[in-house]
């Protein structure tokens, strides 16, 4: 399996509530629509106000078969129709992507 | 359960192939011991020379049943061991942690 991380940074002009509507409502679907997808998972940063700014609003986690399946999707209209839809809700300058080997420790 | 993620990057004066195996077969034990620790996993960056440097080497993820039992892990005989061990090979300015809800979609 092939697994992608996502660091993402809402846009400055949405709150937190918008970004997580969006997120979840909007986007969402159209990463589910992606060809060969294997799973997919939101984590939304809990804000603290004793901890301070987070340093972004979420990670997105993406599996497919491999690497290669990962650039397909990407190249599909699946793909670009999602990517057209970034910079509804994020900061495209602050997403960070890594393509990562994943190990259950415990 | 609470989740939560931990952006790492290694010390500048280690090589990816010996963060790699600290973090594995030295600080993944320790982290192990915390109490309370229900879930771990490590994603390892892979690193593409076309992609240029990553923006992290690589992405913790502990669970445990809530935030309390978090803190309280850190708080014990374990977690301070695991917290004096992060220094022997990670940039200790660059670590980030955000406690996440998790949501699976796919």
């Amino acid at each position: 399996m092939a697994k992608v991380v996502f660091l993402v940074t809402r846009r400055p002009d949405l709150s937190r509530e918008e970004f997580r509507s969006y997120w979840r409502d909007v986007h969402a679907p159209l990463v589910a629509k992606l060809p060969g997808l294997r799973k997919y998972a939101q984590n939304l940063v809990i804000t603290d106000p004793a901890q301070g700014e987070p340093p972004m609003d979420g990670v997105a986690e993406l599996w497919f078969d491999s690497p290669d399946a990962f650039q397909a999707a990407l190249a599909a209209p699946e793909g670009q129709a999602m990517l057209a839809d970034v910079p509804n809700f994020l900061d495209a300058t602050l997403v960070r992507a890594a393509a990562v080997d994943e190990f259950t420790i415990v």
